[in-house]
């Protein structure tokens, strides 16, 4: 389908100019009118897009569905997905769930409505028998480990690798009583959080302790939050593994208020990489996120085979540990 | 247009079950099946979405228009958008235009070619001749004071007095050599902010230095850059009005490690009153962005009459003047 601005160029004149012509605006010249006009023609530039799309079963639409628009993880994802769709020409649908799965399935029925070309579910709610059920109307995309899933394309990070990882870390600094926060409880990524963490202690023989876990964490607000609950505590964590840079950067800042010195009395590695974590000097265990984005939008738009894309995860060591 | 809920509510059961009936899959009883058919069936729930936005010419998609999508200030007007939008069955096509005309004009294509039902622009480029040539083929709403245009409608706040209120605020406070940071240096709301940085400084008899205003600051690493900058001025400003309190952020961070004292050397007004300013201790002019993205939202679904809405700005005294 040619844009406004395939015609803008074909032209040789600005799009301001093309969408003056298209809506008989008077300032333009009868010249440039009639190059405009005669390009339209050419290039066959339609009046009613759900014509075409009735016609042509393409949208140029890209479904995303994402829990919150407002978090750090999922806008450094959609900054990649937005850079690479405007790269290639689509818009995106934004089907914000807050994690309710009549949402998701919402998203799903546009797929099946032929509203969008195909859907990047960021994190996901509903069962795969579901999803299964729509892959027949276009590519689903999902930002997890589906590599055992043949009817869907994946982009993920080994969150299992990236957990033991930086336990490992901690525990060579020589910390044995490590917590974790984490946003949802349920959802595939914290399960296999929980399940490297639980393999973890096992290993080495650590004691579990369910008070050192904490889940709902996703703002800065939370890190505040987070400190004060320490502060209840009798038996306290030495290290806490902190799946999001930003409510670590609300730990750190309201830990140092409160007292705790870092890392000497309470160690943290955050996660993603986010701006923050380099601003406050926090270790994190980087998950290129933005790349992520880009390849999700990528997987998307080849129709066809589904394929599996495993990005690696990165620890990069400042002054919190 | 029915939705799956409205389908699951009439029928009783769960979007999953509709979802499955849909869909032909295994796991449904034939009894559950018989209902949710004839649900369907009374409801008239179509197949092809784009056959029915031919025929009733609604899509319940609302574009926003948004020249990045990670950046808090749109981050949170998002929010308030996209709050709005699920609560009303809305879904959301994301035009990100990198601030390129040629974007925002292909979003005002969409509309005229019924693609989404009204547009909502968090941040113009094209010029209003531009705009007003696509209102008679859906609402379109501004983030910016357009109360002298009769064509779209618009939420906004009042820069020019929240410029003048903060630099008052420092002026009182004993400064006079008062500079600012800001996104981009044309645009409607940055313009408003340079007539009232003017005028302040002739109200005052304050020489104008051009060295103490910053442009294209947007993210936490643009406010270690302009320490750096005014680490290397002769002439350098006792405060700074901050246009964005992620970049407050990063210069009261920035400017800590490098040794400046906060406010005795270097006084910062932030705007916004996001999560990060209130963590930071920062002080701030609030501007209501969740409830302004709501109202943008509202606006756009209101079809026949324009209004305008101004929301109210607030400062937020804290630790950094």
């Amino acid at each position: 389908m040619p844009t406004i601005r395939d015609i803008a160029k074909k032209a040789g004149v600005s799009v301001t100019t093309v969408s003056r012509v298209l809506n008989n605006h008077p300032y333009v010249s009868k010249e440039k009118r009639l190059v405009v006009e005669e390009v339209i023609e050419q290039l066959n530039y339609q009046q009613n897009i759900n014509a075409v799309n009735l016609s042509k079963g393409s949208t140029q639409l890209i479904g995303v569905v994402i829990p919150f628009t407002n978090h750090s993880y999922f806008a450094l994802l959609m900054e990649g997905i937005a850079k690479a769709a405007v790269a290639a020409n689509y818009k995106l649908v934004l089907i914000q769930t807050n994690y309710e799965k009549e949402r998701e399935i919402e998203a799903l029925e546009m797929l099946r409505y032929k509203q969008i070309d195909g859907l990047i579910i960021c994190s996901r709610i509903a069962e795969w028998d579901i999803i299964e059920c729509y892959v027949k109307y276009g590519p689903i995309v999902v930002g997890e480990d589906a590599s055992s899933k043949k009817f869907v394309s994946s982009v993920y990070v080994d969150h299992y690798k990236g957990f033991m990882q930086a336990l490992d870390f901690l525990y060579e600094k020589g910390h044995s009583k490590i917590g974790y926060c984490i946003g949802r409880q349920r959802g595939a990524n914290s399960e296999t959080r929980a399940r490297a963490y639980a393999d973890f202690l096992a290993l080495k023989e650590l004691e579990k302790d369910d008070r050192l876990v904490f889940f709902d964490n996703f703002q800065l607000e939370d890190g505040a939050k987070i400190v004060n609950q320490l502060l209840r505590l009798k038996n306290k964590p030495t290290a806490l593994l902190v799946t999001s840079d930003t409510v670590a950067a609300g730990i750190v800042t309201s830990a140092r208020e409160k007292g705790f010195q870092i890392p000497e009395e309470l160690a943290i590695i955050g996660f993603d990489n986010q701006a923050i974590a380099k601003m406050l000097h926090i270790t994190t265990l980087e998950i290129p996120l933005v790349e992520m984005g880009k390849k999700l939008f990528e997987l998307v738009k080849v129709n066809g085979e589904n394929s599996h894309k495993e990005m690696k995860l990165k620890l990069i060591i400042r002054n919190t540990v």
